[in-house]
């Protein structure tokens, strides 16, 4: 009820701030006798770790996970999987400034107006660092789904340059440090990013993800639409401020002939001859893939100088020297494919709970 | 569990289909001692009743709210609150071809594949008559914020016209059925509108919704963070298929420096220089006016024959007779309203059990 | 979260006071494509309701339930399912005494403390006419448990008067006004409750119920126990103060050896050589009956004049005239029964949504 | 959802197995600005830690527990807290005879029929080791709740032999290994206990937990009842078979003029002149002291043969060496008190997030 939960049959609980001794997750309801390790885990957490490219945080993590329970013999127990991943580049350095001052655009001044305290070495809790543990549950997610769902995230756009989607290539997403599918939008972004990165700044992003293999009858109907869910799942992920399902934001410029994917029978069951809903209607799959896009804003720790205050209200200026993330959105895309499967899983046990029919 | 109830210390759950005797909502959750009586929930229930103008459903529907529960002498007694809704023009009619085919576009299909079984009269519990008791919980919701809190919405844009914001006049929602803040855009859009409904066609929108005086400090970090929960809400309304807080997915096209919300010292705390966060920082609220906007796809119940299926299987052509909006996005304005009081009732409950401090 | 609310996947809400114009329950999480007609509810709140024979309230309420949503052609559709009961027999008489007073061993005084408010009319919201809605929803949940999850409750014990487990015989059960297993002590608290009829007073009484068919499995580990469920359904009654599983409290007296509940292999499984444990080991279902007994404290409606406060704080004496069950805990048999079931269809829903394997 | 939880707004989240590599606890939604330090959990955890006596099991394990979030200088924060206690002592040893089969009375056999699979190591996740989690736990409620509510745990009864009610003496009961207020019982008791650890055997015992300070208007009424989620807890409690509050499983056999608990006017309120109640009435607290009790039944790991059967469903004899607590009720006395601290702290979050009235 606090905040730091998520899920309903297929929960999780994450803790820890950015430079405490570690951070991890619980996860509870996950069906026994699935095999499981480390390094089902580890492999979904080193596509987020930080420091690969000069494009993302120069903060070193080798985000090693250790599994302390629920695991027996390889297999999970049914029980409580606890995760925990230590904090080892906690850079000894001087917070003077972002102390006892707030940073425009960051959380700094909402989570002391809440708490009236708050831990400001990294961002304490509010850092992007949690999302190493929502990466972690996403792992687990997945193998709950199975391989028939293929969950697939990338960047569609960096600051006002968006891809062609003429040129989609899935098999250009993993060739560049983008997880960009169109190759020429990727060599633009590169440049763009080195300027912003040199300058001291931060810009935005809008990333995609897709399920594949989603059968219909997913989701429960009117507030607990499996969009609904998605909906938070994504607003929830730090920096995210808009989110879309299927034509999203388009679909109010449509007419209803439009908008209407028609369906025809195919070999098993309904085709549909377009996915404007993005698999999903009235709240529950369709059978087709599911389509959710999200908008990260832009970094708010960067080196332009901002006019803020301070804890004492003294009127200040406030320009983060640091290891940020020029485009945060980049790290974005495994989490925002951890919480797709995240919410994807917990809606397979919900549906299989009530509606599986003997 | 299964859908139909919504937030944790306020707390509500739905009931009824289209068609059947009543709907209704019970609220649970409520603090006792408020004034409440059947005309406080009627108010906004007017607003979003049906037939009010040509551009709306002809369906009749009185909408008389009657409390059942929860309420003593004229105040709440914080037990639940039970509202019953009558529903009146069940219009008898011929369901034949709606029975057993799917309308594209529509939930028929997924409610089918999920329930094996669905009350097709009328979209059944899929109908965008449930909002109703949205909007009577809404009621509640505004009743446990007081007076401070102000939370109006509007259409920004039908199809592909959208306001002028310098012409943005908040006088004029109320003057044109269309809950519309720019004249100019109402009286193009009273076009539009008759051209579609004569086509037998349906159109999309965008809504903003704004609540001003909400304090810093409400909402829950990480997973309940307040965005996440007004995407949430939002994407639970009927036809949504996006979500924007603040500058929204404009934001990813920002620099940091742009995107950053100055703040100076204002008389009563911190006062910022803009509002591209739209209220909230973190999850949290920062103090400043919460905005959001959702988008809404046009009815999938159109006269215009689109390709289907039926139960069979056979392939079909479908047209939707009878008394649908045009434009569905006009009646959730009311309904955007409702779900932010609901959101925002729910987190000064939450905030103030756990962190009010003596 | 406010309490009236029961259940994760089987979820219900009840609503309503004793002298409101009605009270009902919404369940939300059945699963569609069971038979339910209003006759199936009615069966079951005909065994509970009041006026039946002299040893209960003489208030006159024929109880009858109406379904407002979620059955379609008879059957249920996965929606939620809104039950009514009207209230009839809301005499007209003067609560003069009752308004102002606090009956001691009665919820008029907390109820005070907690809203400063209370709907004194019958009791208001801490009537036992809830137990009505209850009985309701425990129909619901056996048509989701099957004719193979068999429930029986009865009494053991009126008073300090327990039954002779020798002369225990199921089919006495029904042919007497206590649900008395046993036809001797069935004649002996006849006359003991016609003594305390007649001098105004009441009784506490022993409940035990019995549920048979249920498969080893169900129950979730540590908090969710079925066992724990169980205890918190049971004590959740009104004016319940104990409940046992199994042995209860004499097992604290009995040695490991003699608790131990030994297994042999059956035709069709282990054989447990007896049941102390109650059918529950560690939270989860043995396959054994499961057997739970909850003690009931005597009415605090009483003839008898008590000494207690009234709100302006006066000390005063409290005889309570009206039409009051002199053992509340006949009637807690059906309350009992429906509470069972409620707990195990929410766990049949919960293993088979996590645990159902392939 | 998968049980491992409890709570809601004060809610956390256990963890771990008895041989795993750790055990642990997430407490999420405890307030900020409340001091707090390992030492001040160490502190309850060291009352329930084994091998301090003869009468608990020899295994040797400092229990000693980390803070690894939601403090930071001193102080939390208001994020989650996670706990982390190693597990020292799984000493290496032979499995064999417990891994295939199932001791009569153990979860080994549900947990086997529910899961598929379990970690036999020392009971795995049903071990009682999971209590040190409640306890840590229960040392943080504590700190919400203050020191105005004082929570005292006792045992009353060791197998059949209770105590004198005349002899309590509350200094008496941290001056013997049983938690005993009664000396001379304690005296008994340990002459009965080296009996029965020499002939290999168990006992079950009733403890008694009271809490005061607690004021009039905690808890929720109907489903969440203060003495219903009291009953919840205590059940959920391994080997526990029965709770009883006030005067519990007695009150069956009262007359209403016996157990009202009469009221007066005193300094500062109505002084109620017995306590029948256990200081709960209607589900809310009275400012009457809450007296909960319940029965543990003897451990089921004893020396003694008993017949059972393995995996492979042959009939065979069991007989469990090791190093077992001959009564286990009396650790289960500080996990009743922690209990009791979860549940009344999250009451007092709880009643003060909806019912605070300014």
């Amino acid at each position: 009820m606090a905040g730091s939960s998520f899920g309903t049959l297929f929960r999780f609980t994450t803790w820890g701030e950015s430079h405490g001794p570690a951070i991890g997750v619980v996860v509870d309801g996950v069906p026994s006798l699935i095999e499981l390790g480390a390094d089902d885990i580890q492999l979904w957490l080193d596509r987020r770790k930080p420091g690969q490219s000069k494009f993302t945080t120069q903060r070193q993590e080798p985000d090693k996970v250790e599994i302390l329970s629920g695991v027996f013999e390889g297999q999970t127990t049914g029980t409580p999987i606890s995760l925990l991943i230590r904090n080892e580049d906690q850079r000894s350095r001087d917070y003077g400034q972002i102390k006892d001052s707030y940073r425009p655009g960051h959380a700094d001044i909402t989570y002391e107006a809440k708490y009236g305290i708050r831990d400001y070495r990294g961002g304490g809790r509010s850092s992007a660092r949690e999302t190493a543990s929502r990466v972690a549950a996403g792992a687990i997610a997945r193998k709950i789904l199975g391989p028939e769902v293929a969950i697939r995230g990338y960047l569609i756009q960096i600051g006002q340059d968006r891809i062609d989607p003429l040129r989609f290539d899935p098999h250009e997403i993993e060739r560049n440090p983008f997880w960009c599918p169109d190759a020429a939008a990727a060599a633009r972004w590169e440049e763009q990013l080195l300027e912003i990165r040199k300058a001291g700044s931060s810009v935005g992003a809008v990333i995609e993800v897709v399920a594949e293999g989603v059968p219909a009858g997913w989701g429960e109907p009117i507030y607990d639409k499996l969009d609904a869910d998605l909906a938070k799942a994504m607003m929830s992920i730090n920096a995210v401020k808009g989110v879309e399902i299927g034509d999203g934001f388009a679909a109010a410029g449509l007419r209803g002939e439009d908008n209407a994917d028609e369906i025809r029978m195919g070999n098993d069951g309904p085709r549909f001859l377009s996915n404007h809903a993005g698999g999903i209607l009235g709240g529950i799959s369709s059978g087709q893939p599911i389509v959710c896009r999200f908008a990260v804003k832009p970094t708010s720790s960067i080196l332009t100088p901002r006019r803020s205050i301070n804890r004492d209200g003294d009127e200040i200026e406030v320009a983060t020297k640091g290891r940020h993330d020029p485009c945060v959105g980049i790290r974005a895309v495994p989490v925002g494919e951890a919480m797709m499967a995240i919410v994807l899983a917990d809606h397979l046990l919900r549906h299989r709970g009530v509606y599986a029919r003997g």
